[in-house]
């Protein structure tokens, strides 16, 4: 489809220059695989910033960069995502395609379609599964997608040429591509991403309400450190990703709720420490098998 | 106390021989204040390694190092520690001291105290606020309580000597000591440590429950890395912490279950998106608040 002179995205328009978006440009940069770069934003410091950095060539509004990109990166939190493509969706050529980074995709995608009309099939909806508690276009990382999964939950109807070529985009960031549902994603995202941050996020509120929070928080180690990391993100972006994905989130919490009183009564019967052994001892072994897989400690 | 020639602990015996105990006996001799170093375990194969390693110079029984140890430290799991002290108590050699890793307090001062009757003022409960999911000797790390706090809980007439020379030698090692009553050492460690390992085990048994939980474990990324590092910790040493103190930790659980309780009330609320987002922001800006306060991000 290119060639060494010819660039997959000859004028990417990236919306939101933060971590996400940010990395999404350096990213294509770093492999020759752009051309110009236009950053759409709210906050001019932080587009300038990003120009700054050399994330971005030019700030720009979203008609013009509805008018001028070959791919649009819509990198904002999901609450912002449908008012910029009711805004893209009159002057978007026919042959630009879109897609994002939303950390949901069934809520994306019926916005999307609601949004852009007859010209949905423009829109591939995606998820990169990378990030970062840090945030703002300082934080932006060329690698930050190397050999990270990206879900992509196109249309029953999405033309093939447009999904392959979004593909590539991706791969050519160093991520591998996985084709999903939007709903069995946002199912397995409610598990292994968006209940672990709310669980984070509701202990550190309980550990800071505390009387002696400070006598507490000086003993803190690093099981503490890291187990509260993402408790720090952003709570614009997480507001937007629980109430987005508020039914399967809710029903993880549920399940989990259930799941935490048998490890409770496990706890209170201390005639038998045996059985909340064995309980620590299938956590243990899954964590460390999920660990050997992924490479990950 | 001593000269360059005379080290703060002529003969050291380290009951336990893995990450915990490894890490003292080598990081009293990085900075050259242990002679001779004997090992006591339960497991030979363990024991050999860590004399390979230069860890122990040699492994003993527990009444060997009795009779020729100036300081004991336990690095056991907690149930271990009264049989070890049993054992220990008819050859004490009187200007002995000993001292412990475990990760509670109250326990094991009582334990101590059935032990060792009369010389119970020989022990001064410990605890290393440091670790890691790794065990065995080949963890050891003579860096690894550097910076680190270590809590005392010495009892009400434990001579200042003894407390003073133990102050010492964690001071070599690198690390702050605090003194603390150890129910508020307990209360204070349920909530920061104890609590968050319960909950990161607990979900973990939920995902690997889940029938498609090879889709969501391969959607995984940096933010459950993190959020379940902690379990994949040694069962039988988090069952013994658990029981040891369970009363503290199933007081945190039922405050953390309260509060959970709210958060979902706010999430099931999605007219008011705006009180989710105030307990996010609450707990982003106690965790960066922390982070910055100690350094870990």
């Amino acid at each position: 489809m290119n060639d060494a002179a010819d660039p997959l995205v000859p004028v990417l328009a990236v919306v939101g220059t933060g971590l996400i978006g940010g990395s999404f440009a350096a990213a294509l940069r770093r492999v020759g695989q752009v051309g110009r770069v236009l950053g759409v934003g709210r906050n001019p410091a932080s587009l300038r910033r990003a120009q700054a950095l050399g994330l971005i060539d030019e700030a720009v509004d979203l008609p013009q960069a509805a008018a001028r990109a070959d791919l649009i990166f819509l990198a904002t939190p999901i609450s912002a995502m449908a008012p910029a493509l009711r805004a893209l969706a009159p002057v978007l050529r026919p042959d630009t395609l879109l897609t994002d980074a939303g950390s949901t995709k069934s809520d994306v995608a019926r916005l999307a379609q609601e949004a852009l009309g007859e010209r949905y099939l423009q829109f591939i909806p995606g998820h990169p599964i990378a990030g970062s508690e840090m945030t703002g276009p300082e934080a932006a990382d060329p690698l930050l997608y190397h050999g990270r999964k990206v879900v992509l939950t196109p249309f029953d109807d999405t033309p093939g040429l447009a999904q392959h070529r979004l593909i590539r985009v991706w791969e050519a960031c160093g991520a591998r591509v996985q084709l999903m549902r939007p709903d069995a994603h946002d199912r397995a995202l409610g598990c292994v991403s968006h209940l672990p941050h709310f669980l984070a996020a509701a202990y550190m509120a309980q550990v800071v309400r505390a009387e002696d929070a400070d006598t507490r928080l000086g003993l803190a180690g690093t099981g503490f450190r890291d187990f509260t990391r993402i408790a720090a993100g952003s709570p614009e972006v997480w507001r937007d990703i629980f109430f987005s994905n508020r039914a399967a989130v809710l029903g993880e919490l549920a399940d989990f709720e259930r799941v935490l009183g048998r490890w409770r009564a496990a706890l209170e019967d201390d005639s038998h420490p045996e059985t909340l052994e064995a309980m620590l001892e299938q956590a243990a072994l899954a964590r460390r098998f999920w660990g050997g897989r992924n490479q990950m400690s």
